[in-house]
């Protein structure tokens, strides 16, 4: 494939595919922008949810027995946060919590979220550019049947129990893309994909940030979506859910419709039912990602499928 | 004895003995007043070291293969902010961190530092009172041949090794003394016990809150203080250099001078030469407190110094 690649990404299920194309891909051609409407801030640290996830996974760092967070990791911090009567809900293991502590002290010196984060991914020897959606804060907000709740407080403190209503990203309106996301859109990628990622808490907030829909739109690149969806329901976390709470359909088709007037290409698992007419190519394999050749896999087909969408134009 | 007893401490030397007066008293009559000088920010967090080296040396918790810190401690957080390029030269162990993150998040909420350490210690299960010398800041400072420097910068990133003029103890001036420190001496104390802290950087930032010397001196109890001299020079710690680089000479009665108008009596290691006459009775004995019991029978020759000199009254 000739050219860059641009993956927009949330955090556990986006970087899963992300990472089959940083292993399929020369991998100083793959961009991937990630979502920080999860960044919030906890016992004074700035803690990037999605963006560490992506760290993690590309770095070969990835904690692979609980699915997140750091491997070789420590718990003596939170152990005796517990101990202390200190707020235990998030769990920081010892290595995590160095990463957000160096991030608070460094964005408190006035560096870019993005310029720090292109720095921890050299030192984690990743040859592929993560970058934030923005450097300016946006941030998830979700109304729910309990009132409107931070989005760290609805998906981890919660456990996304409460109904949702209707989400919204604090700050957007004053966000910019980032400079590394921006440029990357402008250096005609050959391909644009969005991740399996949730559509509406994971790939929306990147999505509200002023610009980068425009961005993506003027790319030149088609633009492809795997859809979040195996068997008509999400692989795990809370998107059947919120389709559900929001009154969407749980199908390929209302995810295609959810990125309307963006997409040129909709890769739905094979487990679907038939999506029907979606106004745009459509490639039905297996999407489920369990072990690396799963993503490796998945990768060289939505990757195949772009280059089909692209020649065709 | 009757009445309860006030201890005056910095961290690692006056904790030890310190610790002999917790043991050998009934423990509900100690309060230890501690040095807050050292306190500073770092990583964002709200570190105290000698509060803390308090906490843990009377909680049981305390390091005693490193001499500071805790007990089972863990080095994830410290090895990892180091891979990331981030600042090393405070070492903060895995357990030790979550007590700043603590306090740091409670500060925040507009706890004072009292009501937090008071809370912390009845998590350790001790019975004493360890209360902070002032809920406002007072911040170390010192002169040096390298400008002036933070206290930290200057105990611990530059290992004491810049040569000291002058010290000074920013904040002083607005800082009042802690309530429950205020109601101890105002509690008609049976001793006060000078611990053989620094007097220069321990013992002297706890006098400069205004309203304390005075406390001290009004509480009616004998003030005795114990030399940190051990055959002409400090155990550890940068007291001797401190001494010779203020033009001070290394010897007990200097020390004696130093808390002048504040002692009823003096107690001086047997290793050290005759003091001469110091102007209020002094007490030689073995002040190296080496071993638990050590630490046990200096506490019980102070005290009963103190009983002889209030009783002589």
């Amino acid at each position: 494939m000739d050219g860059g690649v641009v993956a927009i990404s949330g955090g556990i299920g986006g970087a899963k595919l992300a990472l089959g194309l940083y292993r399929v891909l020369p991998k100083e051609t793959l961009t991937v922008i990630v979502n920080c409407g999860d960044d919030f801030d906890h016992l004074g640290l700035r803690i990037c949810p999605d963006i560490d996830t992506t760290l993690y996974t590309l770095g070969g760092l990835a904690n692979t027995e609980l699915g997140w967070g750091r491997r070789d990791e420590t718990w003596s911090f939170m152990e005796t946060l517990g101990a202390l009567g200190g707020e235990t809900w998030f769990r920081l293991g010892d290595r995590d919590l160095a990463l957000h502590a160096e991030r608070t002290r460094r964005l408190a010196a006035g560096e870019s979220l993005s310029a720090l984060i292109a720095d921890i991914a050299g030192r984690f020897r990743i040859r592929a550019a993560i970058v934030p959606m923005s450097d300016e804060p946006v941030r998830t907000r979700v109304q729910t049947s309990e009132g409107e709740l931070a989005f760290q407080d609805y998906f981890v403190r919660r456990r996304c129990a409460p109904q949702v209503s209707a989400i919204r990203f604090e700050g957007a309106a004053r966000a910019r893309p980032s400079a590394p996301a921006a440029a990357a859109l402008a250096a005609h990628p050959a391909a644009l994909i969005l991740c399996p990622s949730n559509p509406y808490l994971s790939v929306d907030p990147i999505l509200s940030v002023p610009g980068l829909r425009d961005l993506i739109r003027g790319c030149g690149a088609p633009v492809i979506a795997v859809s979040p969806l195996v068997g008509g329901d999400a692989v795990k976390g809370p998107t059947g859910k919120i389709m559900r709470e929001l009154g969407v359909p749980l199908t390929a088709a209302a995810i295609a419709r959810h990125y309307q007037g963006l997409l040129d290409g909709f890769v739905v698992d094979e487990r679907d039912p038939d999506p029907g007419d979606l106004g745009c190519p459509v490639h039905v394999t297996n999407t489920l990602m369990k072990s690396l050749e799963d993503r490796e896999e998945l990768a060289r087909e939505v990757l195949q499928f772009a280059t089909r969408i692209g020649t065709g134009r």
